[in-house]
C-alpha cells in the first residue's frame, strides 16, 4: 500500500528559494584577494545564482552537463554552488591544490564542458589549458583586469540573463554536483552527489546533535569549497539562512581570526592543522583578538586529544565529524550522550576525540575476518558505511567496484574500533597500520600521544620494513620553533601509555611533513622517503 | 545524469535500530491508569517493538494491512508506533474522543484488520464492537484482569514472537501510518503517511530552528498520540534517543506538572487550552512545583498573544508550529529571525504569536481571487501547501479531490495574511470569517484580543446572520470563576484595537464552550446554537 503523500523532489532550488524569500537580508561576506571584504545578501545570491543558471542555459548547457569551478571560497563560488545545479547542470569543484596534470585528468574524466575560474588562478589555468577541452571559460574578475582572448568575464556572462529563469523540473536522484577524492594513492575517483543526497545532508547539519547550523549562526567554512562541497556547510547554511563568512584565498591564522572577531563568527570548520595554527597564533599574540564563543567543527583528519583539550581551554566547544568524499562527508559525530552530561571534562574530551556514533540515516559497521567486531574498544576492523548520502559507485570507474561489499556497503579503507557505547575510533587507514610480529600497531594512537607533548608541533608515525618483525614504527617529528627534543625523552614520554613493543624504534626530527592538498598527512610520500631506512644494530 | 549515491530508503526501521543500538539506556516513562509510573528503556522498546512486528506477521499481517490502536500516550502505544510499520503494516491511530459511531465509521473505512486497545478503554470498545470487523483484538492489560473471550492479552501476543524478526525490504513510499482528520464538519478524511514522510518530518523536528529535539532533551507529548502521530514528537525523539515522558490518560494540570518536575522535562507540547489550564494551576498554587526551564511547543490552534506573554513570564520559551493532519503536521514555525535578536520582548512575542515562516522543504502560498496575496500583513487569502510530508489526496475519497488545486497544492481552508517578513498569520478558517457589509472580519483576531482580558477564560466569536449586514460578529464568553463582566466593559476593552464596525454586536456569557475531541473550538456547533438569534432593535 502506497501512502497518500505528495511526490515532492528534494532539490537545491528549494534551498535557494527559501533563503532568497525568507532571509533576503542575511549577509554573505567574502574576503577578496586584495584582503578587502565583499558584502552582499541572500537576496543578491538569489538573483545572481538564477542569472547564472539562465546564462548557462543560454550558453547551451543541457541536463547533466558538467560545469567545473576553479575557485576559492567566496560569493561567486556560492553562486556556482546553486546556479549550476538548479539549471540542471552538475557542479564540479576542481581542487586547485592538485598538480596541474591531475586537475586536467580529473576535468577530462568528468567531461567538464565549461569552467568558471578566479582571475587570481589564471596562472594555474594556463598550466592546464592545453590539456583540457572546456568549451567556454568564464573568469571572475577580482582585479578588474580585462579578460584575455578566449576567456569571458563572469559579470558579462551573468548579464546575458534576462531575469526570467524558470526551474527545470528536476528529479531528486539527478546529479547535482561531483567531487573527486584527493586520495593519497591510486587514480582520482569521482563521486556524483544527487539533489536528494545534498539536501538530506544539508538537513542533517541543521540538527542539534550534528553541528546544529541555524538561522542565528554565522558560519565560517575554512575548509575549501572544493573539498567535499566544503563539508556541506554552505548548503546547510543557505537552507536555514545563516550568515556566511567566506575567507577567499586567505587562510592564514591572522586573517581568519580577524574574520571571527569582526563578523562575530559562531561556527568555524577546518582540518586539525588549521586549528593548530590558529591556537599557535593566539598563544603568540595573547589578547590580540576579542573572540566570540564559537563551535569549532573539526574534520578531514582525527583531532588529537591534546587539540580537543586546548580548544576547550579557549572556551570553544569542539564538534568532530568523520566521513569521506564518498559519504558527503558526514557519517559519524562525536556527540556527547545525555547520560554523559556529568562526566568529567577529561572523559568528555576523550569522547570528543573519537569519530563518534553514526548520524541519523547512516549505517556503520566494522568488519574483520570474523564478521562484525565486538564493541570492546579494542578489536580492529574495516569501517563500512551505508546510507542515503553514501556513494554506491564511482563515476565511470567500474574497476574500483571492489570498494563495495557484495551486500552493498561502502568499504572506507579506514580501520577502527567501537567501544561499548558505540563510538568509533579510527585507528588507521588500512594501509597505514603497522604489522609488527603478527600484531597491529596504530600509527594514529602514537601520533596523538606525541602531539600531547608541549614541544611537538606535528608528528607522523609510519611503518618501515624490518628484517625480524616485518614492520616497525618510526616517528617523524616536527618540533616547535626553537624547541629541542631527544629520542630518549620522547620514548620516556610515551612509555606510560603503550606496551614496550608498540613504541617507535626510531625518532627522526624534520623541518616539515608532507601534506595532501587538503592538509592531511601524506604518509605514502613519507613511506617513500623512508623506504631505504637502515635499522641500527 | 543520475548521481552515484545509494538508493537507500528512509524507513522507520532505521530509527528503531538507531535508538536501540546507540541509546539503549535512555528512558521511556509512562503514567499508568492507576497513576503509578512505568519505566523502561529504548533497549526494551527495541526488543518489544520487534516482537510485536514478528507476532503481527505470525498472526497473518500482510504488507499494507491496517492495524488500529485505541490507546492513550504510553510505552505500548510507542511499541505500536514502530512495531506495526516495521512489519510492513500501517498504524492507524483511532481518536478515542470521537463518538463511537464515528470511530466505527473510520475503522471500517480504513479496513482495519486488527485492533490494539487499552483495557481501560474496553467500555468504549464495547460501544463500537458490533459495528466493526476486527479479526483480532489485542488488549493491553493495565489492571491485570483476565481478558474476556474474543480478546487477546497483549503480553501473551508478544510472547508468540521467537525473537528472530527480520525487517521486510520496505520502500520509502509505502504506507507507514494513517490518521483521520477530526474535522469540525464533513465526513472524516484519512491521510496515509509514508515511511519517507514520517522520517523527513522527524528529521525536521530535530533541527535547531524547528523545535530542536535532541538527545539531551526529555520530551513530554501532552498532545495525544492519536492526533497526527502526536505531532511527530515520539518519532523525532526516538530518532535522536531523547528521554520520553508519556502522560497516559492523566491530562490534568497537576499530573502534568508533577511529571515536568520529577522527570525534568525540557520540551512539552500541547494545544493552547492545555497551557491555559497549566498556567491557571500554577497561579492558584504558587511555589508548589520546582520546574525546570522548558521549551513549550504549542500547536493545534493559534496561541493568543496573551498566552505567549504569560508563558514567557514563567521563563519558558514558546515555539509555535502550524499545520494540519494533511501536513504531518509541521508546515510553518514562528522562529525568530537572526536580525530580530535585539527586538523588544513585546515585538518578539508578537512574532511568536504568528503561525510563522515555512519550515525547510515545505512551500506555502496564500491565494485570493487575484492570485498570490502581497506580503502586506493585511490582504487575506487561502493558505495552500506543497511538500514531501503534505498529502496529495485522501485515502479512498475521490469526492474530496477539490481540496487540491489543479497545479497540485493542498488547500488548507485556513485564511491568512503574510507580513513583510514572510510570517503567516492565520486569520480564520475559511468558513469562520465573518462577512459584514462586503468586508471581512477575523473572528480569531477578536478572540485573541478578548483572551488578553484578565477576567476571560475562553472566548469564541462567530458570524450570525444579519438582515442588513449579511453577517455580524457575536462574542461568546466564558469568564474566570467568580468574575463579573459586562458587555459594555468588553466593548470598551476592544475599542482601541479595532474599527467600530469590527466590534461584536453582542456579548453572550456562558458556562462553557463546545470543543472538538482535540480541544479546538467547535464553531460549527456554536453557530448551530445561535442560528435563531434575534438582533435587538
Amino acid at each position: 500500500m502506497q501512502g497518500t503523500m505528495m511526490h515532492y523532489s528534494l532539490t537545491l532550488s528549494h534551498s535557494l528559494e527559501r533563503a532568497g524569500k525568507f532571509f533576503p537580508n542575511a549577509e554573505i561576506v567574502s574576503r577578496r584577494p586584495d584582503h578587502t571584504l565583499h558584502r552582499y545578501s541572500y537576496a543578491d545570491l538569489y538573483r545572481r545564482a538564477r542569472a547564472l543558471a539562465e546564462a548557462l542555459q543560454g550558453a547551451g548547457l543541457k541536463r547533466g552537463d558538467r560545469v567545473a569551478t576553479l575557485m576559492w571560497n567566496h560569493h561567486a563560488h556560492l553562486e556556482a554552488y546553486f546556479g549550476i545545479p538548479i539549471a540542471g547542470g552538475v557542479l564540479h569543484t576542481l581542487n586547485l591544490r592538485l598538480a596541474p596534470s591531475e586537475i586536467a585528468y580529473i576535468a577530462n574524466h568528468a567531461q567538464d564542458r565549461f569552467l568558471i575560474v578566479d582571475d587570481v588562478l589564471l596562472p594555474l589555468y594556463a598550466r592546464i589549458k592545453d590539456l583540457v577541452h572546456f568549451e567556454r571559460v568564464i573568469v571572475v574578475g577580482w582585479s578588474g583586469r580585462t579578460t584575455a582572448s578566449g576567456l569571458e568575464d563572469y559579470e558579462e556572462f551573468l548579464n546575458t540573463a534576462s531575469g526570467s529563469f524558470r526551474y527545470p523540473d528536476l528529479d531528486e536522484n539527478e546529479a547535482a554536483c561531483m567531487c573527486y577524492t584527493s586520495g593519497t594513492t591510486g587514480v582520482p575517483k569521482g563521486v556524483v552527489y544527487t539533489h536528494r543526497s545534498v539536501m538530506l545532508h544539508s538537513f542533517l547539519l541543521t540538527t542539534v546533535d550534528n553541528f546544529g547550523i541555524c538561522n542565528a549562526d554565522t558560519v565560517l567554512p575554512i575548509v575549501s569549497m572544493f573539498h567535499v562541497n566544503g563539508w556541506g556547510l554552505s548548503y546547510a547554511a543557505t537552507l536555514v539562512g545563516s550568515k556566511q563568512v567566506l575567507p577567499g584565498p586567505h587562510l592564514k591564522a591572522e586573517s581568519l581570526l580577524d574574520l571571527c572577531e569582526k563578523e562575530t563568527v559562531t561556527v568555524a570548520a577546518g582540518v586539525p592543522t588549521v586549528w593548530h595554527s590558529i591556537l599557535e597564533c593566539l598563544d603568540q599574540n595573547p589578547g590580540s583578538w576579542n573572540l566570540p564563543p564559537m563551535r569549532v567543527l573539526v574534520g578531514g583528519a582525527a583531532p588529537s586529544l591534546a587539540l580537543v583539550q586546548r580548544l576547550r581551554r579557549h572556551g570553544w566547544s569542539l564538534e568532530q565529524g568523520w566521513g569521506l568524499t564518498e559519504s558527503s562527508p558526514q557519517a559519524t559525530t562525536s556527540q556527547i550522550k545525555a547520560h554523559m552530561k556529568n562526566w568529567t571534562e577529561e572523559e568528555k574530551c576523550e569522547i570528543k576525540a573519537q569519530a563518534g556514533i553514526p548520524v541519523p540515516f547512516v549505517e556503520r559497521r566494522v568488519m574483520n575476518a570474523d564478521g562484525e567486531v565486538p564493541w570492546d574498544g579494542e578489536t580492529m576492523g574495516e569501517v563500512q558505511l551505508r546510507g542515503p548520502w553514501v556513494a554506491a559507485s564511482y563515476y565511470n570507474l567500474p574497476a574500483e567496484n571492489d570498494k563495495w561489499t557484495p551486500d552493498g556497503w561502502f568499504r572506507t579503507s579506514d580501520v577502527g574500533t567501537i567501544n561499548d557505547e558505540g563510538y568509533l575510533r579510527i585507528v588507521d587507514r588500512t594501509k597505514d597500520l603497522i604489522k609488527s610480529g603478527g600484531e597491529w600497531i596504530s600509527s594514529v594512537d602514537l601520533e596523538n600521544a606525541l602531539l600531547a607533548h608541549p614541544k611537538i608541533r606535528e608528528a607522523a608515525v609510519i611503518a618501515v620494513a624490518h628484517p625480524k618483525w616485518q614492520e616497525r614504527p618510526v616517528a617523524v617529528i616536527v618540533a616547535n620553533e626553537g624547541a629541542r627534543l631527544s629520542a630518549q625523552a620522547l620514548r620516556d614520554f610515551l612509555s606510560p601509555k603503550f606496551a614496550k613493543w608498540q613504541l617507535p624504534d626510531a625518532f627522526v626530527f624534520v623541518e616539515e611533513l608532507p601534506h595532501t592538498s587538503t592538509g592531511k598527512l601524506l604518509k605514502a610520500e613519507l613511506r617513500r622517503r623512508f623506504q631505504d631506512w637502515k635499522w641500527e644494530g
